[in-house]
């Protein structure tokens, strides 16, 4: 394939470098990048998107190079989308966990791309998306997505999987566990990870108890115990998600589950068209700075001037 | 007042029945709340605004209902904005940590407002600033809003505020120390509350230090020790906020800072209207969920979908 070739192409014929590439122009929003991304489409819907979270310090890397090497063994090839929120105090500490997972970089059927937490507008969520879609133009059966942390915009991410995995640890006290709470939700296995530490069976008790306090007919969710660093139970996990796969295919809560994802996306797609537009109409009346410096000097109130900027720009 | 009066009248006489309806029809959005916020603006720009976020368990909620107490000593009306992620899990054990502060609820001089955390359309920053809008037009002179959380909508939130503190405690240990340096970057007073634990001294040194790793020109951050169960540091807190008060007050950073709360509330307000207008053109075919299930059966992918839906909607 001579490198003249559209990336879309490159891409399809699995040159590593061009889906790096197109990748980049994503990211960077370079014109034409996204009518690659639309002649990839076709070529996607094939690749099974895991998701892993849950609280700092659980162990989700290990998790994910356990996985990774679990999938490359049965011969399948793992792209990986590692999502950090990046902060100049915390960016290097948080990548520091991810050496383990770079063993893998020499394997060519193995694709590791961190993403940094973007801006508000067309956000991790859509830039996930786009990572996920060239990896499953290219072929790769699996692809983990990892979060660092558990905001919302993480919690997002993961729920635009097929199969979230929701990674906790024992003791981690009541007080952490209202984070892990508000992940528990969108759990479909959970994994109690570290579980030759003291309190394991009570934290695994914990967490069936909680799953038992949801309404009637929630579906099932499955507890994994796992010791990540010396890979017990990385199996199991595999098997917990091969049957939630299975489970989710071809059922009503399955196809829910894919409409939800593609409206989440359509909308993030959408939310980044209209601030293109109304940037482009404030640029003409000294940009969306100045109209913010009249709302800030109380010249206009906010509400007038939203509806004001909105039935310039909406039809 | 007569109770036929508009609610906004009411609620500039003071009438506390009045603004909760308010807050809770603009929650709903309730046809014609938003023009009584557009009533109460020119009224508005008076209260000062602290945000007060930090890692669950720090003791925040003890933080607010000090500094509550302090204000109140001082003659001043306080408005509190509790900001809640609701959870079917979680909603219950978070909300236990407020119990404290109800003693504060037959004070007429307080007015405590929990919010739940909402869709992405219009979310948590909205109806907190709805909510602070209102506070503000009824004369509360100080608004004290805490978040339970330290996600991505929360940091959102504090940063909206005029002075943003962070609470931390001492022996989190490193992994959790990560979660913590996200929101590091909003600080402009950061606490190390429970000082009578061990590790106090180290946890100080250490965020000393993370802060000298920040930029040259990076704005003075006030380290303030407390044991807040205790009254301990309230009194220093409440100083370091009026020092920061006092700094920003005329300053660059200060108009910077309000003009960026005003562009992030524009915002904020534009993604409504544009999800209204988007809701609104897809409902004569079949609705957004017709759309996304086309996207998810790969009958149209995701960018063409969007580009069509923005250029019916968009001018």
């Amino acid at each position: 394939m001579p490198a003249a070739a559209p990336l879309s192409e490159r891409v399809l014929a699995g040159d590593i470098r061009a889906a790096a590439r197109l990748m980049r122009d994503l990211d960077d929003r370079v014109a034409g990048a996204i009518e690659d991304l639309k002649r990839l489409y076709p070529h996607t819907g094939r690749a099974y998107v895991v998701g892993v979270t849950g609280n700092p310090g659980a162990g989700k890397s290990t998790v994910v190079d356990g996985l990774i090497e679990h999938y490359r063994k049965e011969g399948r090839r793992v792209g990986v989308v590692a999502v950090d929120p990046t902060s100049p105090f915390s960016g290097g500490a948080i990548l520091g966990d991810r050496i383990r997972m770079q063993r893998h970089a020499t394997d060519s059927d193995v694709f590791i791309r961190s993403l940094a937490t973007r801006g508000h507008m067309g956000g991790l969520s859509r830039s996930t998306a786009d990572v996920v879609a060239v990896l499953d133009a290219m072929g790769f059966e699996i692809v983990l997505v990892e979060t660092v942390g558990v905001g919302q915009d993480e919690v997002d991410v993961v729920s635009m999987a097929h199969t979230a995995v929701v990674v906790t640890v024992p003791g981690l006290g009541d007080e952490i566990q209202a984070i892990k709470a508000g992940i528990l939700e969108i759990a479909d296995v959970l994994v109690v990870n570290k579980c030759d530490r003291e309190g394991a069976d009570r934290t695994v008790r914990d967490l069936t108890g909680m799953l038992e306090l949801r309404p009637a007919g929630a579906p099932d969710v499955e507890i994994v115990r796992m010791v990540a660093t010396k890979g017990e139970g990385i199996g199991e996990l595999a098997a917990a998600i091969a049957r939630h796969r299975t489970h989710m295919q071809g059922s009503p809560g399955g196809r829910e589950r894919l409409r939800q994802r593609a409206q989440a996306q359509l909308m993030e797609l959408l939310q980044e068209r209209f601030a293109d537009a109304t940037v482009r109409h404030l640029a003409a009346r000294g940009g969306i700075q100045a109209l913010a410096e009249a709302i800030a000097q109380r010249r206009i109130d906010p509400y007038t001037a939203a509806d004001e900027a909105a039935s310039a720009v909406l039809r």
